[in-house]
């Protein structure tokens, strides 16, 4: 396989997991209420996303800085969700 | 920064992102329901760890593969649960 396929196949791989987030923003958003989903998900993953964008910037590797960017946007949403919703069972 | 300090970022980063499931296994697990999880949050999550794994085996980087194969366990695991509990409100 040439590189620029396997590049592309990359992308989309890291198009996938940076919205993975965004259906459980949805739901959330959608009941009220996020009393099962775990808080520490999101902050780990929030985490890890900004160690991401730390690498990406010291490599400087636009991709990986732009796809983590657009995670911890959902991860933030998702965490105000959270809170927002907390008294709600 | 030296080539080494930035690997180990980045194999920190990883870590985090590759881990972040696992607290919502075990909350899922304890409150032995998931009605407010996202269930294609997961499966968007699974098929971006998949194509990971396939740039992966492509490019013959194994600390990708490895990653991403902890995540598809995870993934694999809360779907489990998901279903399991399908009936749990």
């Amino acid at each position: 396989m040439n590189d620029t396929a396997i590049k592309v196949i990359g992308l989309v791989a890291g198009m996938f997991t940076s919205c993975a987030v965004l259906p459980q923003v949805i739901t959330t958003y959608k009941k009220k209420k996020a009393s099962e989903v775990s808080v520490f998900m999101f902050i780990v993953l929030l985490t890890g996303n900004l160690l991401w964008i730390y690498y990406g910037i010291l490599k400087q590797e636009l991709p990986i800085i732009l796809t983590n960017l657009l995670t911890v946007i959902l991860n933030i949403i998702m965490l105000v969700l959270k809170i927002k919703y907390k008294g709600n069972k």
